[in-house]
């Protein structure tokens, strides 16, 4: 006899999980960010990662622009309630229709965090991962050394390369 | 001169979007709802579609297992702050760290939903879905005709098949 | 020498902690419900009880202004993110921004909550009241006893003044 | 003939709307942020505003106690799901369950911000404040001048009475 149950060939055993890397920057960045960007979510793609963001556009979409350039899947976690706000690079759009609190989920969601350029959004997420004890890669985003945060909690990179290498390990140490 | 950029070859076009199909349901379901959710995930899967549901176990469980036993995607959107709460079957565990309010989330990112027999939390999920104008597929799960809500509103499927078909179908309507 | 500090007399002690009941209901009401929110509003006030809701019109409003006629105080959680959308009798505008996720948070702040009419909304505040253990009274509004809900959980009330006594019963119990 | 209805003397006009000023900042305050929290809920209290807090200990607890010593309204807006830990100062609870979600609900109920010392928590809700193109009084919390923030959105105060001033006034410009 042949039961379908837990022990069946057929029944799939536990995912093997992903890292997953957020993505978090402004909606209008200059052009050296938008490329930086694409090159994060590429690289991030290539290293089989998941990537998460905003979803909306700038360096939410050039992120995911990039991975979807390598062949990454995209998430975007939208702030408003329709999925039609999704930059067209989102695989899957999760609708909140909770306004900026969305960001702690951006955040709770990502393993390791990378921002690149940013304004006031992009702070409220940095603090709030610094509140969750996660540490962030700021590829010329907010600097808050200035402010006597200790370094070692948001990590400067130099290059995307930099930047995912640096996400990654820390995802790695999660 | 080759230059990589948004007119490069290399830069991909929009995601082809693919349906996303919501589980509701849940934590201790009786064996037959168990087998059934497992089917739906896995009909979803074989559509192409893209699971999401509340990412924690029974109902929820079953239909992540049968969507990766057909090489799905599933999305579990959590009610609590750490990722260990998902089931094996998530791939990718969005963390919202809001409790029950993460049921709004699940029915708002589902194109169309399908309820498997569930208690008071999935109530709430259908109630949402109906607030926000969406129809729910029901599968041995609450039956609000008797509440004298229209029966168009609340899709009742005999079978796994059924209820599968009836979601692709209003998702593609959505 | 006088000092200000915690051994003042003039620091207060704790606050003696009123009861919050939540009227949850409709929006576009009958006649007769919305007579009957005002005077469960009134009656709220009239027995020291703080009256949430969800700030908007309809039952909501009706019951804000029974309980501003009595000397109450009334605290709206509204979906939107501008205090514009409270209604006249709310004394604070608790502002979210979250959409219908904020029907999770009037469910959770009040201690008993009377249910004056109502559609989906409703029912999804019925619902994950059930959900959180809490007991709903129903003046004229959804009976799940059809579903097989049991009686005790959703208590029907003949008149407002029977659905406030209810209610703050339940609030003394919790 | 006397009828109840909306034309009866007894309804009342709409509540006349009084400012409500967030007090955010840490849990652990060094004595001299607990001194100024308490003057500041105090001076609020004063001014007859409303107080809006996160509702915990700490700064919270001290501007809550302050704004009781004077007779004010205190609402504190829980992070968990259980009112039971809100400080004893507190008068509504409003329990959110949606953990530093509420950070964001915080800062959209205030008409105006005084922060008092604080960490990550406290940047989060000043980030999201100026992303809401409110101004944030700081009261020895976070200078972001040294990152280049435009100083007349975040104005740094020198004592608990310049604090209070500067936040009605805010108030009373929205």
């Amino acid at each position: 006899m042949i039961r379908r149950g837990f022990t069946s060939p057929a029944v799939p055993g536990p995912v093997a999980r992903r890292p997953v890397i957020g993505v978090i920057g402004g909606q209008r960045p200059p052009p050296k960010a938008t490329e930086d960007a694409e090159a994060v979510g590429r690289l991030v793609a290539q290293a089989g990662a998941v990537l998460v963001c905003g979803g909306l556009g700038g360096v939410m979409e050039a992120a995911c622009r990039g991975a979807k350039s390598a062949g990454g899947l995209t998430i975007g976690i939208l702030p408003g309630g329709d999925r039609i706000e999704a930059n067209p690079f989102v695989d899957v759009a999760v609708v909140t229709g909770m306004g900026t609190a969305r960001n702690v989920i951006v955040v709770r969601t990502a393993d390791a965090l990378v921002a690149v350029d940013g304004s006031f959004g992009t702070l409220s997420e940095i603090a709030h991962a610094l509140d969750q004890g996660k540490r962030v890669v700021s590829l010329s985003s907010w600097d808050l050394s200035a402010l006597g945060v200790d370094p070692t909690r948001i990590l400067a990179a130099k290059s995307p390369e930099e930047a995912v290498r640096l996400a990654l390990a820390e995802a790695a140490r999660g």
